[in-house]
Protein backbone atom coordinates (compact mmCIF):
# COMPACT_ATOMS: atom_id res chain seq x y z
CA UNK A 1 0.00 0.00 0.00
CA UNK A 2 1.22 3.89 -0.86
CA UNK A 3 0.66 5.87 2.18
CA UNK A 4 3.45 8.42 1.18
CA UNK A 5 2.58 11.90 -1.86
CA UNK A 6 6.30 11.75 -1.76
CA UNK A 7 6.16 7.91 -2.93
CA UNK A 8 7.76 8.40 -6.43
CA UNK A 9 4.77 6.74 -8.81
CA UNK A 10 2.28 9.40 -6.68
CA UNK A 11 4.98 12.08 -7.81
CA UNK A 12 4.61 10.82 -11.43
CA UNK A 13 1.07 10.58 -11.55
CA UNK A 14 0.77 14.30 -9.85
CA UNK A 15 3.58 15.52 -12.99
CA UNK A 16 1.19 13.80 -15.61
CA UNK A 17 -1.90 15.98 -14.34
CA UNK A 18 -0.09 18.37 -14.19
CA UNK A 19 2.10 19.16 -17.26
CA UNK A 20 1.02 18.53 -20.73
CA UNK A 21 5.39 18.55 -21.89
CA UNK A 22 5.41 15.22 -19.17
CA UNK A 23 2.24 13.59 -20.76
CA UNK A 24 4.24 14.71 -24.15
CA UNK A 25 7.51 13.28 -23.37
CA UNK A 26 5.84 10.24 -21.30
CA UNK A 27 3.04 9.52 -24.24
CA UNK A 28 1.31 8.86 -20.93
CA UNK A 29 -2.04 11.01 -19.30
CA UNK A 30 -4.49 9.97 -15.98
CA UNK A 31 -7.75 9.12 -16.34
CA UNK A 32 -10.41 9.35 -13.35
CA UNK A 33 -13.56 7.34 -12.33
CA UNK A 34 -14.81 3.91 -12.38
CA UNK A 35 -16.75 5.27 -16.15
CA UNK A 36 -13.64 6.91 -17.21
CA UNK A 37 -11.68 3.65 -16.77
CA UNK A 38 -14.17 1.40 -18.08
CA UNK A 39 -13.42 3.05 -21.59
CA UNK A 40 -10.13 2.72 -21.58
CA UNK A 41 -8.97 -0.28 -24.05
CA UNK A 42 -6.76 -2.79 -21.91
CA UNK A 43 -4.05 -2.18 -24.72
CA UNK A 44 -3.20 1.50 -23.04
CA UNK A 45 -3.63 0.38 -19.23
CA UNK A 46 0.08 1.10 -17.93
CA UNK A 47 -1.00 1.14 -14.46
CA UNK A 48 -4.05 1.26 -12.09
CA UNK A 49 -4.85 2.69 -8.92
CA UNK A 50 -7.67 2.28 -6.36
CA UNK A 51 -8.03 4.39 -3.25
CA UNK A 52 -8.16 2.22 -0.07
CA UNK A 53 -11.91 2.99 0.67
CA UNK A 54 -12.36 1.53 -2.97
CA UNK A 55 -11.10 -1.36 -2.34
CA UNK A 56 -13.10 -2.19 0.94
CA UNK A 57 -16.18 -0.99 -0.15
CA UNK A 58 -16.82 -0.44 -3.96
CA UNK A 59 -14.50 -2.69 -5.91
CA UNK A 60 -16.56 -5.79 -5.08
CA UNK A 61 -18.79 -3.90 -7.24
CA UNK A 62 -16.70 -4.07 -10.26
CA UNK A 63 -15.72 -7.74 -10.73
CA UNK A 64 -15.79 -7.96 -14.22
CA UNK A 65 -14.35 -4.44 -15.03
CA UNK A 66 -10.93 -5.49 -12.19
CA UNK A 67 -10.97 -9.04 -13.94
CA UNK A 68 -7.26 -9.50 -14.94
CA UNK A 69 -6.43 -5.85 -13.79
CA UNK A 70 -3.27 -5.59 -11.59
CA UNK A 71 -3.75 -1.97 -8.70
CA UNK A 72 -1.97 -0.78 -6.58
CA UNK A 73 -4.44 0.47 -3.26
CA UNK A 74 -3.21 4.00 -1.84
CA UNK A 75 -4.28 5.50 1.05
CA UNK A 76 -7.57 7.74 0.77
CA UNK A 77 -5.68 10.74 1.73
CA UNK A 78 -3.10 10.42 -0.28
CA UNK A 79 -5.11 9.00 -3.18
CA UNK A 80 -7.30 12.37 -2.83
CA UNK A 81 -4.04 14.31 -2.96
CA UNK A 82 -3.12 13.06 -6.95
CA UNK A 83 -6.78 13.62 -8.03
CA UNK A 84 -7.69 16.32 -10.46
CA UNK A 85 -11.67 16.13 -9.37
CA UNK A 86 -12.94 17.58 -6.88
CA UNK A 87 -14.55 14.26 -5.55
CA UNK A 88 -12.63 11.28 -6.30
CA UNK A 89 -14.37 8.32 -6.96
CA UNK A 90 -11.31 6.25 -5.75
CA UNK A 91 -10.02 4.95 -9.02
CA UNK A 92 -7.61 6.36 -11.23
CA UNK A 93 -5.27 5.00 -13.93
CA UNK A 94 -2.26 6.26 -15.87
CA UNK A 95 -2.71 5.45 -19.70
CA UNK A 96 -0.85 5.43 -22.91
CA UNK A 97 -2.05 7.64 -25.52
CA UNK A 98 -3.64 5.84 -28.36
CA UNK A 99 -1.85 6.04 -31.75
CA UNK A 100 -2.47 8.79 -33.53
CA UNK A 101 -3.14 7.73 -36.99
CA UNK A 102 -2.18 9.29 -40.49
CA UNK A 103 -5.03 11.33 -42.63
CA UNK A 104 -7.07 8.66 -44.37
CA UNK A 105 -8.06 10.83 -46.95
CA UNK A 106 -11.27 9.04 -47.51
CA UNK A 107 -12.83 10.01 -50.29
CA UNK A 108 -16.35 9.54 -48.27
CA UNK A 109 -15.12 10.89 -44.53
CA UNK A 110 -16.07 14.13 -42.95
CA UNK A 111 -13.50 15.69 -41.11
CA UNK A 112 -13.11 17.81 -38.37
CA UNK A 113 -10.40 20.70 -37.70
CA UNK A 114 -9.97 22.66 -34.81
CA UNK A 115 -8.26 25.86 -34.78
CA UNK A 116 -7.16 26.78 -31.52
CA UNK A 117 -9.67 25.63 -29.44
CA UNK A 118 -8.33 26.94 -25.77
CA UNK A 119 -11.53 25.86 -23.14
CA UNK A 120 -10.87 22.54 -22.09
CA UNK A 121 -14.42 21.78 -21.19
CA UNK A 122 -14.98 22.83 -24.93
CA UNK A 123 -12.67 20.62 -26.62
CA UNK A 124 -14.03 17.70 -24.59
CA UNK A 125 -17.74 18.35 -25.62
CA UNK A 126 -16.56 18.70 -29.11
CA UNK A 127 -14.89 15.25 -29.04
CA UNK A 128 -18.48 13.78 -27.60
CA UNK A 129 -20.27 15.78 -30.31
CA UNK A 130 -18.47 14.84 -32.95
CA UNK A 131 -18.16 11.22 -32.19
CA UNK A 132 -22.24 10.91 -32.35
CA UNK A 133 -22.10 13.28 -35.29
CA UNK A 134 -19.93 10.71 -37.40
CA UNK A 135 -17.08 12.29 -37.52
CA UNK A 136 -13.83 10.45 -39.25
CA UNK A 137 -11.45 12.36 -37.89
CA UNK A 138 -10.30 15.29 -35.83
CA UNK A 139 -7.27 17.43 -36.82
CA UNK A 140 -6.24 19.46 -34.00
CA UNK A 141 -3.78 23.03 -34.29
CA UNK A 142 -0.80 22.85 -32.12
CA UNK A 143 -2.21 25.63 -30.28
CA UNK A 144 -5.11 23.76 -29.12
CA UNK A 145 -5.81 22.87 -25.62
CA UNK A 146 -3.77 19.89 -24.86
CA UNK A 147 -6.31 16.79 -25.73
CA UNK A 148 -4.93 14.89 -22.42
CA UNK A 149 -5.43 17.83 -19.96
CA UNK A 150 -7.54 16.04 -16.78
CA UNK A 151 -10.60 18.17 -17.77
CA UNK A 152 -11.04 17.62 -21.57
CA UNK A 153 -10.05 13.63 -20.61
CA UNK A 154 -13.20 13.56 -18.77
CA UNK A 155 -15.70 16.14 -20.50
CA UNK A 156 -14.82 13.52 -23.54
CA UNK A 157 -16.70 10.85 -21.53
CA UNK A 158 -14.26 8.58 -23.40
CA UNK A 159 -14.61 9.68 -26.70
CA UNK A 160 -10.88 10.33 -26.61
CA UNK A 161 -10.03 6.66 -26.36
CA UNK A 162 -12.22 6.11 -29.86
CA UNK A 163 -11.80 9.42 -32.25
CA UNK A 164 -9.23 8.89 -34.26
CA UNK A 165 -7.60 12.90 -34.11
CA UNK A 166 -4.09 13.77 -34.41
CA UNK A 167 -2.18 17.56 -33.89
CA UNK A 168 -1.29 19.08 -36.72
CA UNK A 169 1.89 21.87 -36.69
CA UNK A 170 0.58 23.34 -40.22
CA UNK A 171 -3.20 23.23 -40.29
CA UNK A 172 -3.38 26.03 -43.09
CA UNK A 173 -1.04 23.75 -45.28
CA UNK A 174 -2.85 20.83 -44.41
CA UNK A 175 -6.14 22.16 -45.77
CA UNK A 176 -4.94 22.93 -48.72
CA UNK A 177 -3.62 19.60 -49.15
CA UNK A 178 -7.26 18.30 -48.49
CA UNK A 179 -8.69 20.57 -50.63
CA UNK A 180 -6.84 19.31 -53.42
CA UNK A 181 -7.62 15.88 -52.49
CA UNK A 182 -11.37 16.91 -53.03
CA UNK A 183 -12.07 17.09 -49.79
CA UNK A 184 -14.52 20.60 -49.32
CA UNK A 185 -13.56 22.43 -46.44
CA UNK A 186 -15.80 24.91 -44.80
CA UNK A 187 -14.98 27.34 -42.74
CA UNK A 188 -17.37 29.61 -40.40
CA UNK A 189 -16.48 33.07 -40.89
CA UNK A 190 -18.56 36.67 -40.90
CA UNK A 191 -17.66 37.85 -44.26
CA UNK A 192 -19.12 37.01 -47.63
CA UNK A 193 -20.38 33.72 -45.94
CA UNK A 194 -23.24 31.32 -47.41
CA UNK A 195 -25.81 29.93 -44.70
CA UNK A 196 -24.61 27.03 -43.10
CA UNK A 197 -27.80 25.33 -44.82
CA UNK A 198 -27.52 26.12 -48.17
CA UNK A 199 -24.83 24.27 -48.80
CA UNK A 200 -23.83 20.39 -49.32
CA UNK A 201 -22.04 18.20 -46.83
CA UNK A 202 -21.96 14.94 -49.11
CA UNK A 203 -18.93 13.58 -49.99
CA UNK A 204 -15.46 14.28 -48.36
CA UNK A 205 -15.94 17.42 -46.27
CA UNK A 206 -14.21 19.17 -43.49
CA UNK A 207 -15.71 21.79 -41.63
CA UNK A 208 -13.41 24.24 -39.50
CA UNK A 209 -14.21 25.71 -36.15
CA UNK A 210 -11.64 28.51 -34.15
CA UNK A 211 -11.06 29.35 -30.92
CA UNK A 212 -13.78 31.33 -28.81
CA UNK A 213 -13.03 34.60 -28.50
CA UNK A 214 -10.27 35.10 -32.00
CA UNK A 215 -12.36 32.75 -34.52
CA UNK A 216 -10.04 31.22 -36.97
CA UNK A 217 -6.27 32.57 -37.85
CA UNK A 218 -6.16 34.59 -41.01
CA UNK A 219 -4.24 31.69 -42.57
CA UNK A 220 -6.88 28.87 -42.09
CA UNK A 221 -9.63 31.76 -43.33
CA UNK A 222 -7.68 31.90 -46.57
CA UNK A 223 -6.83 28.33 -47.48
CA UNK A 224 -10.80 27.82 -46.84
CA UNK A 225 -12.27 27.92 -50.20
CA UNK A 226 -15.37 27.60 -48.54
CA UNK A 227 -17.58 30.24 -45.83
CA UNK A 228 -20.16 29.38 -43.99
CA UNK A 229 -21.96 31.40 -41.39
CA UNK A 230 -25.09 30.38 -38.83
CA UNK A 231 -27.60 32.66 -38.85
CA UNK A 232 -28.46 34.00 -35.56
CA UNK A 233 -31.56 36.46 -34.36
CA UNK A 234 -31.36 38.25 -31.77
CA UNK A 235 -28.32 40.66 -30.23
CA UNK A 236 -25.98 37.45 -30.27
CA UNK A 237 -22.92 37.76 -31.80
CA UNK A 238 -21.94 34.42 -32.02
CA UNK A 239 -22.38 31.24 -30.49
CA UNK A 240 -20.18 28.87 -28.39
CA UNK A 241 -17.14 27.22 -30.25
CA UNK A 242 -18.97 23.58 -29.23
CA UNK A 243 -22.41 25.17 -30.14
CA UNK A 244 -21.33 26.20 -33.78
CA UNK A 245 -19.86 22.97 -34.22
CA UNK A 246 -22.68 20.87 -33.06
CA UNK A 247 -24.92 22.79 -35.16
CA UNK A 248 -22.83 22.07 -37.98
CA UNK A 249 -21.85 18.79 -37.66
CA UNK A 250 -25.24 17.75 -37.29
CA UNK A 251 -26.56 19.62 -40.22
CA UNK A 252 -24.23 17.58 -42.20
CA UNK A 253 -24.80 14.14 -40.69
CA UNK A 254 -28.79 14.88 -41.18
CA UNK A 255 -28.17 15.75 -45.46
CA UNK A 256 -25.18 12.96 -45.03
CA UNK A 257 -27.97 10.35 -43.78
CA UNK B 1 -15.20 54.82 -0.70
CA UNK B 2 -16.21 51.38 0.84
CA UNK B 3 -12.95 50.38 2.71
CA UNK B 4 -14.28 47.18 5.01
CA UNK B 5 -15.92 43.70 3.73
CA UNK B 6 -17.58 44.36 7.00
CA UNK B 7 -20.01 47.56 5.14
CA UNK B 8 -22.95 46.56 4.83
CA UNK B 9 -23.33 47.11 1.28
CA UNK B 10 -20.55 44.72 0.77
CA UNK B 11 -22.20 41.99 3.07
CA UNK B 12 -25.63 42.54 1.20
CA UNK B 13 -23.57 41.95 -2.45
CA UNK B 14 -22.09 39.20 -1.37
CA UNK B 15 -24.77 37.09 -0.19
CA UNK B 16 -27.02 37.84 -2.91
CA UNK B 17 -24.09 36.07 -4.69
CA UNK B 18 -24.46 33.01 -2.60
CA UNK B 19 -27.66 32.45 -1.88
CA UNK B 20 -30.73 31.95 -4.47
CA UNK B 21 -32.89 32.43 -1.73
CA UNK B 22 -32.02 36.02 -0.96
CA UNK B 23 -32.00 36.42 -4.85
CA UNK B 24 -35.48 35.46 -4.98
CA UNK B 25 -36.38 37.82 -1.94
CA UNK B 26 -34.46 40.73 -2.70
CA UNK B 27 -35.52 40.04 -6.68
CA UNK B 28 -32.42 41.30 -7.12
CA UNK B 29 -28.63 39.44 -8.51
CA UNK B 30 -25.54 40.63 -9.38
CA UNK B 31 -23.79 41.18 -12.59
CA UNK B 32 -19.97 41.38 -12.77
CA UNK B 33 -17.35 42.86 -15.80
CA UNK B 34 -17.94 45.57 -18.24
CA UNK B 35 -19.02 43.18 -20.97
CA UNK B 36 -22.57 42.34 -18.71
CA UNK B 37 -22.64 45.62 -17.43
CA UNK B 38 -23.13 47.33 -20.86
CA UNK B 39 -25.90 44.27 -21.38
CA UNK B 40 -27.59 45.24 -18.28
CA UNK B 41 -31.14 47.51 -19.38
CA UNK B 42 -31.12 51.01 -17.43
CA UNK B 43 -34.23 50.34 -15.79
CA UNK B 44 -33.03 47.29 -13.88
CA UNK B 45 -29.74 48.89 -12.36
CA UNK B 46 -30.09 49.52 -8.58
CA UNK B 47 -26.37 50.05 -7.71
CA UNK B 48 -23.29 50.60 -9.71
CA UNK B 49 -19.63 49.61 -7.65
CA UNK B 50 -16.32 49.87 -9.09
CA UNK B 51 -12.74 49.28 -7.71
CA UNK B 52 -10.46 51.93 -6.78
CA UNK B 53 -8.04 50.79 -9.68
CA UNK B 54 -10.45 50.63 -12.37
CA UNK B 55 -11.70 54.24 -11.42
CA UNK B 56 -7.88 55.19 -11.38
CA UNK B 57 -7.30 53.37 -15.10
CA UNK B 58 -9.81 52.05 -16.76
CA UNK B 59 -13.36 54.48 -16.27
CA UNK B 60 -11.85 56.86 -18.84
CA UNK B 61 -11.99 54.19 -21.28
CA UNK B 62 -15.74 53.68 -20.65
CA UNK B 63 -17.27 57.59 -20.73
CA UNK B 64 -20.95 56.18 -22.67
CA UNK B 65 -21.18 53.40 -20.67
CA UNK B 66 -20.71 55.00 -17.57
CA UNK B 67 -22.49 58.46 -18.51
CA UNK B 68 -25.60 59.33 -15.96
CA UNK B 69 -24.34 56.39 -13.62
CA UNK B 70 -24.04 57.08 -9.82
CA UNK B 71 -21.03 54.53 -8.79
CA UNK B 72 -20.05 53.89 -5.41
CA UNK B 73 -16.12 53.04 -5.18
CA UNK B 74 -14.80 50.25 -3.63
CA UNK B 75 -10.90 49.07 -2.17
CA UNK B 76 -9.66 46.48 -5.03
CA UNK B 77 -8.97 44.31 -2.06
CA UNK B 78 -12.70 43.83 -0.61
CA UNK B 79 -13.69 44.94 -4.31
CA UNK B 80 -12.38 41.59 -4.95
CA UNK B 81 -13.66 39.45 -1.87
CA UNK B 82 -17.24 40.24 -2.97
CA UNK B 83 -16.90 38.99 -6.68
CA UNK B 84 -17.37 35.73 -7.77
CA UNK B 85 -14.70 35.75 -10.64
CA UNK B 86 -11.53 34.46 -10.62
CA UNK B 87 -9.98 37.64 -12.11
CA UNK B 88 -12.53 40.50 -11.08
CA UNK B 89 -12.26 43.65 -13.88
CA UNK B 90 -13.42 46.07 -11.15
CA UNK B 91 -17.44 46.75 -11.76
CA UNK B 92 -20.24 45.47 -10.35
CA UNK B 93 -23.78 45.80 -10.23
CA UNK B 94 -26.82 44.71 -8.26
CA UNK B 95 -29.47 44.35 -10.42
CA UNK B 96 -33.51 44.00 -10.26
CA UNK B 97 -34.51 40.35 -11.69
CA UNK B 98 -36.58 41.46 -15.68
CA UNK B 99 -40.51 40.85 -15.01
CA UNK B 100 -41.38 37.91 -15.85
CA UNK B 101 -43.95 37.38 -18.10
CA UNK B 102 -46.89 34.90 -19.08
CA UNK B 103 -46.65 32.78 -21.90
CA UNK B 104 -47.92 34.76 -24.85
CA UNK B 105 -49.20 31.42 -26.27
CA UNK B 106 -48.27 32.77 -29.60
CA UNK B 107 -49.64 30.64 -32.49
CA UNK B 108 -46.29 31.08 -34.23
CA UNK B 109 -44.15 30.89 -31.06
CA UNK B 110 -41.39 28.28 -30.58
CA UNK B 111 -40.84 27.71 -26.95
CA UNK B 112 -38.05 25.98 -25.24
CA UNK B 113 -39.12 23.45 -22.04
CA UNK B 114 -36.26 22.99 -19.51
CA UNK B 115 -36.82 19.78 -16.61
CA UNK B 116 -34.69 20.01 -13.99
CA UNK B 117 -30.89 21.65 -15.63
CA UNK B 118 -28.71 20.96 -12.88
CA UNK B 119 -24.97 22.52 -14.57
CA UNK B 120 -24.98 26.39 -13.97
CA UNK B 121 -22.76 26.64 -17.31
CA UNK B 122 -25.24 24.32 -19.56
CA UNK B 123 -28.06 26.95 -18.31
CA UNK B 124 -26.44 29.56 -19.58
CA UNK B 125 -25.21 28.37 -22.84
CA UNK B 126 -28.83 27.16 -23.63
CA UNK B 127 -30.15 31.07 -22.84
CA UNK B 128 -27.51 32.23 -25.27
CA UNK B 129 -28.20 29.36 -27.91
CA UNK B 130 -31.95 29.90 -27.55
CA UNK B 131 -32.12 33.36 -28.54
CA UNK B 132 -30.07 32.84 -31.47
CA UNK B 133 -32.10 30.21 -32.82
CA UNK B 134 -34.43 32.54 -32.14
CA UNK B 135 -37.25 31.54 -29.22
CA UNK B 136 -40.27 32.91 -27.82
CA UNK B 137 -39.90 32.44 -24.24
CA UNK B 138 -38.15 29.92 -21.82
CA UNK B 139 -39.92 27.54 -19.61
CA UNK B 140 -37.75 26.09 -16.61
CA UNK B 141 -39.14 23.74 -14.16
CA UNK B 142 -39.00 25.21 -10.21
CA UNK B 143 -35.90 22.47 -9.79
CA UNK B 144 -33.71 24.01 -12.87
CA UNK B 145 -30.29 25.73 -11.30
CA UNK B 146 -30.81 29.46 -10.51
CA UNK B 147 -30.91 31.51 -13.66
CA UNK B 148 -29.34 34.54 -11.54
CA UNK B 149 -26.67 32.21 -10.13
CA UNK B 150 -23.61 34.34 -11.10
CA UNK B 151 -22.17 31.20 -13.16
CA UNK B 152 -25.59 31.41 -15.11
CA UNK B 153 -25.92 34.47 -15.65
CA UNK B 154 -22.14 34.82 -16.77
CA UNK B 155 -22.58 31.87 -19.15
CA UNK B 156 -25.58 33.60 -20.78
CA UNK B 157 -23.74 36.59 -21.75
CA UNK B 158 -26.42 39.21 -21.65
CA UNK B 159 -29.32 36.96 -23.02
CA UNK B 160 -30.79 36.62 -19.38
CA UNK B 161 -32.35 40.10 -20.36
CA UNK B 162 -32.96 39.75 -23.47
CA UNK B 163 -34.85 36.33 -23.63
CA UNK B 164 -38.39 35.78 -22.06
CA UNK B 165 -38.77 33.31 -19.29
CA UNK B 166 -40.89 32.24 -16.52
CA UNK B 167 -40.23 29.60 -13.73
CA UNK B 168 -43.32 27.25 -13.30
CA UNK B 169 -44.20 25.14 -10.23
CA UNK B 170 -45.98 22.35 -12.48
CA UNK B 171 -44.51 21.77 -15.81
CA UNK B 172 -46.38 18.60 -16.80
CA UNK B 173 -49.88 20.67 -16.42
CA UNK B 174 -48.60 23.76 -18.25
CA UNK B 175 -47.76 21.30 -21.24
CA UNK B 176 -50.82 20.05 -21.42
CA UNK B 177 -52.52 23.29 -21.90
CA UNK B 178 -49.87 24.25 -24.32
CA UNK B 179 -50.66 21.24 -26.27
CA UNK B 180 -54.55 21.93 -26.03
CA UNK B 181 -53.50 25.15 -27.53
CA UNK B 182 -52.64 23.64 -30.39
CA UNK B 183 -48.35 24.03 -29.74
CA UNK B 184 -47.18 20.71 -30.31
CA UNK B 185 -44.30 19.85 -27.78
CA UNK B 186 -41.33 17.75 -28.74
CA UNK B 187 -39.69 15.27 -26.30
CA UNK B 188 -36.59 14.10 -26.53
CA UNK B 189 -36.71 10.35 -25.50
CA UNK B 190 -34.55 7.07 -26.29
CA UNK B 191 -38.02 5.31 -26.63
CA UNK B 192 -40.73 5.41 -29.21
CA UNK B 193 -39.27 8.50 -31.08
CA UNK B 194 -39.11 9.73 -34.39
CA UNK B 195 -36.13 11.12 -35.97
CA UNK B 196 -35.73 14.89 -34.85
CA UNK B 197 -35.31 15.67 -38.88
CA UNK B 198 -38.33 14.04 -39.72
CA UNK B 199 -41.03 15.96 -37.78
CA UNK B 200 -42.23 19.50 -38.61
CA UNK B 201 -41.53 22.04 -36.18
CA UNK B 202 -43.37 24.87 -38.51
CA UNK B 203 -46.33 26.94 -36.76
CA UNK B 204 -46.33 26.74 -32.55
CA UNK B 205 -43.95 24.40 -31.18
CA UNK B 206 -41.79 23.44 -27.82
CA UNK B 207 -39.46 21.68 -27.59
CA UNK B 208 -38.24 20.00 -24.32
CA UNK B 209 -35.09 19.18 -22.81
CA UNK B 210 -34.45 17.20 -19.28
CA UNK B 211 -31.49 16.94 -17.16
CA UNK B 212 -27.94 16.34 -17.92
CA UNK B 213 -28.33 12.76 -15.43
CA UNK B 214 -31.94 11.86 -15.58
CA UNK B 215 -33.44 13.13 -18.63
CA UNK B 216 -37.23 14.55 -17.96
CA UNK B 217 -39.53 13.33 -15.96
CA UNK B 218 -42.14 11.16 -16.25
CA UNK B 219 -44.83 13.24 -15.63
CA UNK B 220 -43.47 15.31 -18.64
CA UNK B 221 -42.54 12.94 -20.52
CA UNK B 222 -46.22 11.61 -20.51
CA UNK B 223 -48.03 15.02 -21.22
CA UNK B 224 -45.81 15.38 -24.64
CA UNK B 225 -47.70 13.61 -27.50
CA UNK B 226 -44.66 13.65 -29.39
CA UNK B 227 -40.97 12.19 -28.81
CA UNK B 228 -38.06 12.71 -30.64
CA UNK B 229 -33.98 11.59 -30.68
CA UNK B 230 -31.31 12.51 -32.26
CA UNK B 231 -29.42 9.40 -34.13
CA UNK B 232 -26.29 8.84 -32.62
CA UNK B 233 -23.01 6.94 -34.31
CA UNK B 234 -20.14 5.58 -32.35
CA UNK B 235 -20.55 4.51 -28.73
CA UNK B 236 -22.04 7.77 -27.16
CA UNK B 237 -25.00 7.37 -25.13
CA UNK B 238 -26.10 10.59 -24.94
CA UNK B 239 -24.92 14.34 -25.86
CA UNK B 240 -24.48 16.86 -23.49
CA UNK B 241 -27.72 18.84 -22.75
CA UNK B 242 -26.73 22.16 -24.02
CA UNK B 243 -25.49 20.47 -27.57
CA UNK B 244 -28.91 18.27 -27.84
CA UNK B 245 -30.80 21.54 -27.02
CA UNK B 246 -28.93 23.48 -30.14
CA UNK B 247 -29.25 20.68 -32.26
CA UNK B 248 -33.09 20.46 -32.11
CA UNK B 249 -33.61 24.13 -31.76
CA UNK B 250 -31.48 25.23 -35.05
CA UNK B 251 -33.36 21.94 -36.89
CA UNK B 252 -36.50 24.29 -35.97
CA UNK B 253 -34.88 27.14 -37.44
CA UNK B 254 -33.95 25.83 -40.41
CA UNK B 255 -37.57 24.76 -41.34
CA UNK B 256 -39.03 27.93 -39.99
CA UNK B 257 -36.60 30.29 -42.35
Amino acid sequence: MITSSANAQMKYISLLQRKASAREQERAFVVEGVRLFSEVPRQLLLKTYVSQRFQDEEIGKYKELFDGVNYEVVTDRVFDSVCDTKTPQGVLAVVRMPETKTATKNREGLYLILDGIADPGNLGTIFRTAEAAGVTEILLSSDTVDLYNPKVVRSTMGSVFRMSHRVCRDLAKEIKEMEENGIRCYVTSLTQSENYTKVSYKGATAVVIGNEAHGVSQAVLDACREHIKIPMDGSIESLNAAIACAVVLFEAARQRR
